[in-house]
């Protein structure tokens, strides 16, 4: 396939990354892909920016973008005080799909998590996502944990 | 029961907090309550506490610490730059529990999400532990997602 770079994203990329998000089977339930972007986009874009302990990270092949995952890095009390890297918002273009273009993704953030100190990656996958689950798996990841939402 | 009180917590209070998250049948094989505290822990709470989006909050009967969570406060990209509450460690002294100090501890934690804007609480729990995927139920949660992990 072709060569995947990945770097940070910037606030240009964001018109791309809202459309990935939007162009799933959740996700077209969930996002407001319109122009110009809702504020509310902007706005997280630039909490997560200026928060040394989150990366938006996106997956290009030349200038184009094909993927966005967010990694998250967090100090807790528990295992003897370990970082966690947590992984959430993980899309890839449609026309992207079925080419390992994910494993690339989850790979590059489990080195990222290493770089950081991490003790574990974690997220979740919503069970819909049946796909999803061999997936993560594959990749070494055990499901032992529910995992348990409750929207406000 | 006794009134309980919240507030985040000091370092004063870390020794109390590593007690009762090596007090438990998965915790008391990850941590390492020793005098003086392993460097580690300190070292995670200060990272904590210097964090504006994490608050790890004890539970309090008098001057007594009976109960710790950690509630991190994420901004992400997905549901049009939504800010999510994530519960973790999650521990009661062992001489508390069974009176309803967990249910008070899960909603305060939900207020605190509410207050800080978070359109979700979420929180994955170990599947070996069955009593606690009910209790989460019977507080409004739903066991929609699998929780994955990858031990670095």
């Amino acid at each position: 396939m072709e060569t995947v770079t990945f770097r940070e994203a910037s606030e240009q990329d964001l018109d791309s990354i809202v459309f990935m998000l939007s162009d799933d089977n959740l996700g077209n339930t969930r996002e407001r892909y319109e122009h110009p972007l809702p504020e509310s986009y902007i706005k997280a874009f630039r909490a997560i920016d200026s928060d040394p302990n989150i990366e938006l990270i996106v997956a290009c092949v030349g200038n184009t973008i094909v993927g966005v995952e967010q990694v998250t890095f967090t100090p807790h009390i528990t295992y003897q005080g370990g970082w966690r890297a947590t992984i959430e918002g993980v899309r890839t273009a449609s026309s992207e799909r079925g080419k390992g273009l994910g494993s690339q993704m989850i790979r590059f953030a489990i080195e990222r998590a290493k770089e950081r100190g991490c003790h574990m990656m974690q997220l979740t996958t919503d069970k819909k996502r049946v796909d999803a689950l061999r997936f993560y798996e594959r990749l070494g990841f055990k499901a032992s944990h529910e995992g348990l939402k409750l929207h406000l």
